[in-house]
C-alpha cells in the first residue's frame, strides 16, 4: 500500500511525470532545452491566463517571494502587507528584511482579508508603492477573495503594484492574472502542478517591469531582467533544475488536456468533499467555510488530543501523512492537502483513517477526552 | 546511440541516480527526509574533508556564490576578488551588486592566479575583509593552486575570510577544506557529483559563522543561520528539491564506495588523456598545461574554423555535445567536460568525432584553413 501523502506540497506526482524526472541530462544551453522552455513558458501563460512574461526560477516558493520583493522595490518604499497567516507574515518579513517600510494589515487566523479594509488603508496613506497579498494561505486553509481585493485596490490606486503569493493556488483555483490586473504573481512546481519541488514560476506585468527600472534593492540570482534576457534566447541565466523542467513539460500537457475549468472544478469538489467529511467526524474547521481553501483544509485539533500524536499515529499506523500547524498554530491544527494529483478515494481513505485514529489518541465526538 | 554529453555540467548521471530522481514525493518535514538529510550532510562532510557545517540549498551554483557574499559581508566591506575568468568575474560582480568595495585582481585567461601577487595585494592594504577565489575556472579550464593561494593569504592575514567558488572542482580534484583553512566553500550537484542540477552545497567555517553575526547585507532565502537551525532538526527552511536529494543520497554512496583518492586519480587521468588527445589532433589548449583543469578542457578554435559551426556539427552529426566559450571567449574556444560520470571511451569517442568533424568545418592541422 502506497503512502497517502496528504500534505499541501510536495504533492504526489503522476507516474509519467516521475518518469520524466529520470531522463538523462541534456545541455541546458542547447536546442532541446530551448524548445522545452518555450513550450513550458507558453503553457504556463495559458494556464496563468496571462499575456505577461512568465519566468521560471530554480528555487523553492520562498525564493519567488524574495524575487518579487527585490525586483520591484527600493529600500524605504512603503508597502502594505496583507496577512492572514504564516505566509502573509513571511511576505512582510522578507519586504522588511530588504528595507521596505512595511505596514502590516493582519486578519484573524481562519478568516480572509476584507477588501474594504485594504482599500481603507490605501486611502489613509497615499504613499504606498505596493500591496502584498497571499491568495491562498496554506497555513490556515483560507483563500482570499483576490478578485475583490484587487478591484478594491485598483479603485483607490489604479497604478499601485499588486504582488501576489499564489504558491498554493495558481493552477488549482481560479486566478485570471490579466483580468484581475495583478503585477507579480508566483507559484511553485510542487503544488497543484503535480511536479516535484525545485522550480518557481513568476508572471511579471509591464507595470512591474517599469518598477524594476527604478527598484534599488540589490539582486542577482533572482534578477528578473537577467531571466528575461536569457528566456529570449531559450535559456535561463543560471543552470536550471533540468529534471524538474522535464517533469513540468509532461505535467503541463496533462493539465492543458484536462482544461483549466475542469481542474478548478475538481479542486472545488474535493475541497467540499474534505470539509464535509471532516465535519461528519465531529471535527471543527479552522477556516470560516465561506472562505475555506479548495487546496488545503485546516482542522482544529479537538480537546483531549495532542496534534503531533495524531499525525504520528496517522503516519505510522494508517500510512497517511498529514501536515501539522505552523507558527502559533503548531499543535492546534492539522492540515489535509487536496491539491494536484488526488482523488476522492484518497480523501475518503484519509477520513476513514482519521475515524479510526482519533479515538485512539483521546478523541470523543462530544469533545470530552476519552482517556482524560 | 546515446548522446555523448561533454559539457562541464550538467553531467551525465548513473542509472541508479536517475532512478532515484523518479521516486514518489515524501514529506520534507518528516522522519524519512530527516534521515536522508543527515546521511547526505555527513557524507558531504567526509568528501569535503571538513568538520565545518555543510548546508544544502535549492539553487544553481550562482545562488551559492550569492549566498557566500550576502551571509558574511556588509556593504562597503573591502573585498579582494581574484579572477582568472568568467566565474571569478561573476563572484566580483555579485559582491559589487551587494555593495562590497571590490578590488579585482585579474590574471590572463588561460593562466592561474599567482599566490605571491595575492599576498602582495593583501600586504598593500590591510583593510580587506575577505578574499574571493575560484578554485577551478570552468570558462578557461584552469585550476588555481588553491592550497598555495590559501597559504599565501594566511601568511599575511591569518584571520581574513577566504570564500571559494569550488563549483566545478570540489569532489573531483583535491580540496581539503579544513587543511587549507577555507571559510566558505561551495559546489553544485550537477558537477562531479553525478546528480542533476538543483542543489548547491556550502561548507561554512566557524570564522565565517562569526562573520555572519555582524554581516549587514540583507538575506533571507539564502540565510545560512536559518539553514543551520533547520538542519539541526533534519529539515531545510524552505521546500527542498526533494528528488535531487534522493539522487544525491544514491550518488554519495557510490562516491564514498569509490573513495576520494580514487575519484581524484580518475579525474587526473582523464584530464591528462583529454589534453594529450587534443594536442595529438593538432589543436592548442587555452590553458597553460601546468595549471590545466582535470574537470574541463578549453581548446582554442583553430584558424579557419568557426567555433559555433564546429559545435553544431559535433552535435548534429556526431552525437557529441561540447560547450562553447563564454564572455570574451565566445567563438574563440570550445570546451570538453570530463568530470563526474565519464569514461576514457567517452573521451576517445569525442576525440574521434573531433578528428572527423574538424576538417569538415575548415581545419587543417597546419593551421591553414582547408577551404579558405
Amino acid at each position: 500500500m502506497s503512502v497517502n501523502l496528504r500534505i499541501p506540497g510536495p504533492t504526489p506526482c503522476p507516474d509519467d511525470v516521475l518518469q520524466a524526472m529520470s531522463r538523462q541530462m541534456i545541455n541546458h544551453r542547447g536546442p532541446e532545452f530551448k524548445e522545452m522552455l518555450e513550450r513550458i513558458t507558453g503553457s504556463l501563460q495559458r494556464l496563468f491566463e496571462t499575456k505577461n512574461d512568465v519566468l521560471t526560477l530554480t528555487s523553492a516558493g520562498t525564493g519567488a517571494i524574495e524575487s518579487a520583493v527585490v525586483n520591484v522595490l527600493s529600500p524605504a518604499d512603503r508597502v502594505l502587507c496583507v496577512s492572514i497567516g504564516v505566509f502573509g507574515d513571511r511576505f512582510a518579513d522578507i519586504a522588511k528584511t530588504y528595507g521596505a517600510d512595511v505596514q502590516k494589515l493582519s486578519f484573524d487566523q481562519g478568516t480572509a482579508a476584507d477588501p474594504e479594509q485594504v482599500a481603507a488603508a490605501l486611502r489613509a496613506d497615499a504613499s504606498f508603492k505596493a500591496v502584498t497579498v497571499t491568495h491562498n494561505e496554506t497555513s490556515t486553509g483560507v483563500t482570499n477573495d483576490l478578485g475583490a481585493i484587487a478591484k478594491a485596490i485598483r479603485g483607490v490606486r489604479p497604478d499601485i503594484l499588486i504582488l501576489v503569493d499564489a504558491i498554493s493556488s495558481l493552477g488549482s483555483v481560479p486566478l485570471p492574472i490579466d483580468a484581475w490586473d495583478l503585477d507579480v504573481v508566483f507559484t511553485g512546481s510542487q503544488k497543484g502542478w503535480m511536479v516535484p519541488p525545485g522550480m518557481s514560476m513568476v508572471a511579471v506585468s509591464s507595470r512591474a517591469w517599469s518598477a524594476t527600472e527604478s527598484a534599488k534593492i540589490p539582486r542577482y540570482y533572482f534578477d528578473y531582467k537577467k531571466a528575461k534576457s536569457y528566456l529570449e534566447k531559450g535559456e535561463t541565466p543560471w543552470t536550471p533544475a533540468v529534471s524538474v523542467y522535464f517533469a513540468m513539460d509532461v505535467a503541463l500537457k496533462k493539465l492543458e488536456a484536462e482544461g483549466l475549468r475542469a481542474i478548478h472544478e475538481r479542486h472545488a469538489r474535493l475541497g467540499q468533499f474534505t470539509r464535509d467529511g471532516v465535519k461528519a467526524l465531529g471535527l471543527k474547521l479552522l477556516a470560516d467555510e465561506r472562505v475555506a481553501s479548495n487546496t488545503v483544509t485546516a482542522v482544529v485539533v479537538p480537546d483531549g488530543v495532542e496534534g503531533p500524536a495524531l499525525n504520528k499515529m496517522m503516519r505510522t499506523e494508517y500510512n497517511t501523512v498529514l501536515a501539522g500547524g505552523q507558527g502559533s498554530l503548531t499543535g492546534k491544527i492539522f492540515r489535509i492537502g487536496h491539491l494536484g494529483l488526488v482523488t476522492q478515494e484518497d480523501l475518503q481513505a484519509c477520513l476513514d483513517a482519521l475515524k479510526l485514529a482519533l479515538p485512539r489518541v483521546g478523541f470523543s465526538p462530544s469533545g470530552v477526552a476519552a482517556h482524560a
